[in-house]
């Protein structure tokens, strides 16, 4: 076989070209990191502007730094800049472009610095970054649902559990629900984000310089906190990547749950709600058919969150300290995540403003199946003291009895209520209606429509 | 085939009794659920004296209540109670036995609640316990690790990336990194209690109740900040514990790269570390062999913390709301995860306390490699002004002369450096020892000894 | 602080004793791998006989051998055997017992052997037998489903897409999708098996041995096709692990699938089948309510079996060769797999065996929604000779004006049909029943009665 | 706020333009299904064919449609075709080109076809390629495996447990060991190859169809063994997409040890090898540094392939039949995992085959920490019929003699060695030498040279 034979047989006709195409492929990351150019010149800037303000380099050579960061910036934006992959990454490729630009005074800007807290400030810088874009996504989500919510406080509807029929709820109730999920989803991308908010900067390789720079002046400058304690632990460790990952993974569950909940409440034998045209797709043949797309892609991109937080959590296990090439794999991940959670919650937010209740429908269902049994529970516990196991016990006969008639509860009338329990007044029938067992329930948080409309006020106030 | 046989084999022998056999097995939860029964109890206790106090139920109901429970937790505790698993879970199991007990009044501390918010109050108090449990094992091994940074902040050694030799650094800022990480990790356990501590006690099975009961009082009385405030969400949410698992997974992970070198520094190549005999395994045939088998251990248990949190995302994932019975697996996940990482926690802090770094052997390992080269670079911006890029590129050539002659940096002469380059002095010399380089890097955060030791002194004071 | 005192808060009140109560809790693994001893027992009664026959030991030592483990075995069965934490495993437990019970003959056993191999032969014949156990199971649902299928061949439903009505299909075509997928789930643990069938034992430590063993006589003695090759990959390997641990989650994934679409069905909303008493939960006070716990239960415990895959994926990864006790961690992972899933199957095949398809119900739904919309588009092709795409096209038009005069696409006149396409013959309504419509998808797996039932025989003839 | 505002809080800038631009972005996959091009067109050949063999199309269609599917193949390997992300998907875009080029012969080509089982076509065939070109590559590294293996049959080096040095092996052994893990993971390859190798064409939507297709021609066509047997399970399953994930997760695991072992390898306090300046990054200040970076990442990407199966299986929990979009979620994780993997076998390849192992530094090392106390114990056992577990007990205490005395076992007398045991003769010190260890492991599978000469010599007979 001949040698070039045997590397295609070795590499695939794709490596052909041998080591050095595979090692650039592999090694390379302009490819996806280039999404990280402006956090890099952020850094670069307040980087030079202490560097100058400590007397490392001078004034002349930040202020050209400067202009030709602000130039390539400009080239990027532009989509001028002239990418290479044989600089590897936008760090090489910014810095060696800028020396191009302007000569030595760019050969001056990485002092007292090193890539391994470079690319670890970028990175930071970039998760700070989609967590305020998520944050504020969130947060129009949740005006939507709230808005919803205030405007469905009375609208009636079964309340699930097991996915039977349990007790009526509201349909503003219902929506609220999520909006404590999400509220908390932004609480940990709040705390990660304050967690995550010391620079890295300076800690160079991995022992920090003995250049006298001032990692609190770059630090204020990039908006951080403070500069991080232990140099060492600045270019090693990436939990705060995992930990904005398994804040968008839980926020990506959430989601996905309501987008199963819009799948399932679509179906025409539930048919609690309608879709406007935008977030589904029909079919030529069956005009009638919306199938909800989009609740489906929210629903199933969640996999693909809880699959990057799995690779990350995967590649940092067990890696001694400090920096290794296998934390390079961190990006994609965190760049889908963000990106995904951001599709999904744009569809979210998109269909909870168009979904139109089907309000008759919600109720129709709402009434159906002894929805009212535990009203009638409680009302024997609270009128006839009954302890409440044995009042249990005495509704069972009592829905057993309307089955077998074929009515409802309210159906029964108090002889035949009295048959199974005597003490039974005409005063139960107060409660077995839809609209009196939601009314009812005001306890803290509970379903009453009372409770809802104020809980959305206290949401909206909130929000904003 | 006869009807025996068919179930034989539908079912395998152990289900031979058929479908009763295969529900108790799959729906009972009482073999773990029974870990949470002092949770179970401290709830019982509250939300019968909330419901004595609004007036729900007699005095005299609730001290029977209170005495009917202290008695139950007496039988728990001395391995007495009658454990059923007919009766499923440990909710029923304490109930039933309290109505046997107390009669009457037991059957009446279920009203104004539900299973589903029981279920979910357990939970997160039992959660809650583990964090303040965790909290404090992780506050005891910072103290540890402190405490050897403070005893070896200037114990020279290797600092590494790719596990090639760097730049010498010092044991105490290798020990400190791993401070902030556990400081990190405990800060993410903080958070989790601070956003789970709140009582879903009254959100009934799903919507709340029509009793007048207090929530915001069994909430203060059971150490919660408020009630929470959707019923729905209450019942219907794990997030809490999967934010748990994901503390535990990353604190695990932490340990895991902790673990891994404990793992090569006991490798007789690296020898950098003796472990005490407590905490490795020998071989009856090599007596000198000493088996890392605790870090290893360590290490391994990672893969079950993070298969758990995977586990509970995915149960969760495409829920609709409320309660499933799917949630039920949330807890075997939790209780393990909560276990192992208190056992890796133990067996690192052990490990720490008793290692004995061997300070001959990191010194002479600091030294080799050409470890200070950066510092001859840094020496070239600072005396000759050279920019950084062309400083490296100088120390390059000198590392390779030095290489040739099969000297180290320090054993090259000035002529010879000047070979290189002409106007370097003999001033260069002093910052080439291990010693001069780690005392020089004093950037804030950097491996100066005298970093490292005010470093260690703050977190002592911090940690009390 | 004292140093009892410092101890507590390194390692918790449970560790109180120090660092021996840690090391034996995170070493031993007794607790849990006594579930292997009758696969030890069966490897030394194989090793001992090998010994013998190539003259490393005496006839007289195994014979004692045998005899003393048949003892164990015995003590074992009846709950007699004195388990000791301190001999930390099962290898062990069972080793020093027999030289208690046997003398000096019990101290020759282990030549040729180490706990290496022995711990890797142990693993690899309890995943054999476990993966023989389950492909039973498998074999037993499907043969439940083959015969649910038979007798609904003709049992008219909707089939769906994105879970909206699309065309209807057959009750038994539906159940033997599940038995495609099942069957191939077999396939997966039929692999798994013949790939893990090769006898470690005689691997040693990790280098085999010098002693004159045969490793093909135990490797044909314990039913495996023959000896690995390579005596550092067969203790250091645990692919096989994962592969079974894969399998058994593709299959957990497949049965949530169905769990699922039980949830799903058994919604009032949807009422397409009953359930039996036996495997759904009701509750006091709706006794009309049927919760289908164990669809749940079976759906949720797919989270425990993923997670177990990425536990033990999270293990080896990066792991050096050959034996490390991380791998430790492997047991416990595939032991409750294999639970879970056994668990699993009993419950499925016991739902799907007392499982009642709502007849009429089922086959209402399947005429509603323009089901045969398909059909009309096909008619119009095959009659019409319309291209397929403009045969869609009109079909839609059809639908439209059905769902305006809200009729079905039967209620149209033929007056009415050919006001949007002429051409349109009475032939039409031939094809518009659902009857029609089944019957006539006649291409091969497709969902036509004649097809369903010819299938369903040729797998009752397959699974015996 | 405006609308406008309102919809840029909800959406972002980038969804300003609202729904339709979120619904395109989330539906669309012609960004990434693209990829699959190839595969679709193979499949509307063989279909086209076929309706023109039955007569559903005539022959004069069927060479319009393979004369254009012929011409747009061109167009797209030019990189001329207009994809259009308004037409979705790559079958879409495909066959509205068709039509465009060759009008209606075009819009009869999806007869009796849909998308649902033209999608599940094209990603078994994109996936059965994966696997053909994954294979090769395995046959390849195997190959450059057993090449060196054969090479270095009698190189000695140390064999690990635990990290620790354990007892002699060679390099060529170890070599072989991940050939033997990586023929499983060819093996794995190969059975999911044949388990999804039937063909889904002419499921149809989901029921199949009642044109007269046949279903056995498109498959032979399309190198099927044949078509698969029920068309609800056609178009719903992807588990021939998770068990391709799962074996290529396998196979990156073995890679992730390899790629550890060469990280440790190229520690300079190991200094086992040497890898070629192609696959090794240097450092321009320090250029006799190394760094492993290609196998840092080959053992980094593990954790993106184990994600991307955690992703599919999470999708695919619990997802009611039979088709919904969540699925269409399957595709890009298996791209990147094939991809990875293709990436990570070249470039555990190429450094295979430059590494050069470091002879006489392994061979020193081999020697080192008593490693052939194992062979002495094996000694006492064979020549003095010690049992084995007084033998060990012997060995510790000759060990623990020479330890003392700061000697090896070879570098005791006699005398002191029975001083110990008196029946010790000099034989012994013919077992002590590493050469003498490793060539008596002979035991089938062990690590002496002749066995591994003999396993190369198979291998590279096997590999051809």
């Amino acid at each position: 076989m001949t040698e070039a034979r045997a590397s295609n047989d070795l590499w695939g006709g794709r490596y052909a070209e041998g080591p050095s195409a595979i090692m650039r492929e592999i090694n390379a990351s302009i490819g996806f990191d280039r999404k990280m150019w402006r956090q890099d010149i952020s850094g670069s800037l307040a980087h030079a502007k202490m560097l100058a303000h400590v007397g490392i380099i001078s004034t002349e050579d930040e202020a050209a730094i400067r202009a030709g960061l602000a130039g390539i910036a400009q080239e990027i934006e532009e989509g001028r800049f002239p990418f290479s992959e044989a600089l590897e990454d936008i760090h090489m490729n910014i810095e060696a472009r800028l020396t191009e630009r302007i000569g030595e005074a760019g050969k001056r800007l990485h002092t007292g610095r090193s890539r391994n807290d470079q690319v670890a400030l970028d990175v930071r810088l970039w998760v700070r970054d989609a967590i305020d874009g998520l944050d504020a996504q969130i947060a129009a989500v949740m005006r939507e649902l709230v808005a919803r919510a205030a405007e469905h406080a009375g609208t009636v509807m079964p309340g699930f559990t097991h996915l039977q029929p349990a007790q009526p709820t509201t349909f503003g109730h219902h929506l609220l629900a999520y909006v404590e999920m999400l509220s908390r989803d932004r609480g940990r991308l709040a705390d990660c984000r304050k967690r995550l908010n010391e620079s890295p900067l300076g800690a160079a390789a991995l022992c920090g310089t003995g250049f006298p720079i001032d990692r609190h002046m770059t630090a204020a400058a990039l908006g951080f906190d403070g500069p991080t304690r232990n140099s060492l632990d600045s270019v090693a460790s990436r939990d705060f990547a995992a930990e904005f990952l398994f804040a968008c993974a839980m926020c990506a569950t959430h989601l996905s749950r309501f987008a199963e909940e819009i799948v399932i409440w679509t179906n025409p034998y539930f048919g609690f709600i309608k879709l406007s045209d935008a977030f589904t797709t029909g079919s030529s043949i069956m005009p009638q058919k919306r199938n909800p797309d989009a609740a489906e892609l929210v629903r199933g991109k969640t996999g693909r969150v809880i699959g990057s937080l799995v690779g990350l959590l995967t590649v940092m296990k067990g890696l001694a300290l400090t920096y290794f090439k296998d934390m390079q794999e961190d990006k994609e991940g965190i760049f889908d995540a963000a990106e995904s959670l951001a599709l999904g919650l744009a569809a979210i937010g998109g269909m909870v403003r168009d979904m139109k209740p089907q309000v008759a429908r919600l109720a129709e269902a709402a009434g159906a199946g002894f929805s009212t049994a535990t009203d009638l529970a409680d009302w024997l516990v609270r009128e006839l003291r009954f302890p409440f196991r044995d009042a249990h016990h005495v509704t069972g006969r009592l829905v057993a009895l309307a089955e077998g008639k074929g009515v409802d509860l309210a159906g029964l009338t108090l002889a035949e209520m009295q048959s199974v329990e005597p003490r039974i007044t005409d005063g139960v029938f107060g409660v077995l209606t839809v609209q009196a067992s939601v009314a009812s329930r005001t306890s803290f948080g509970g379903t009453a429509p009372a409770n809802v409309a104020r809980m959305a006020a206290e949401w909206q106030e909130r929000l904003g």
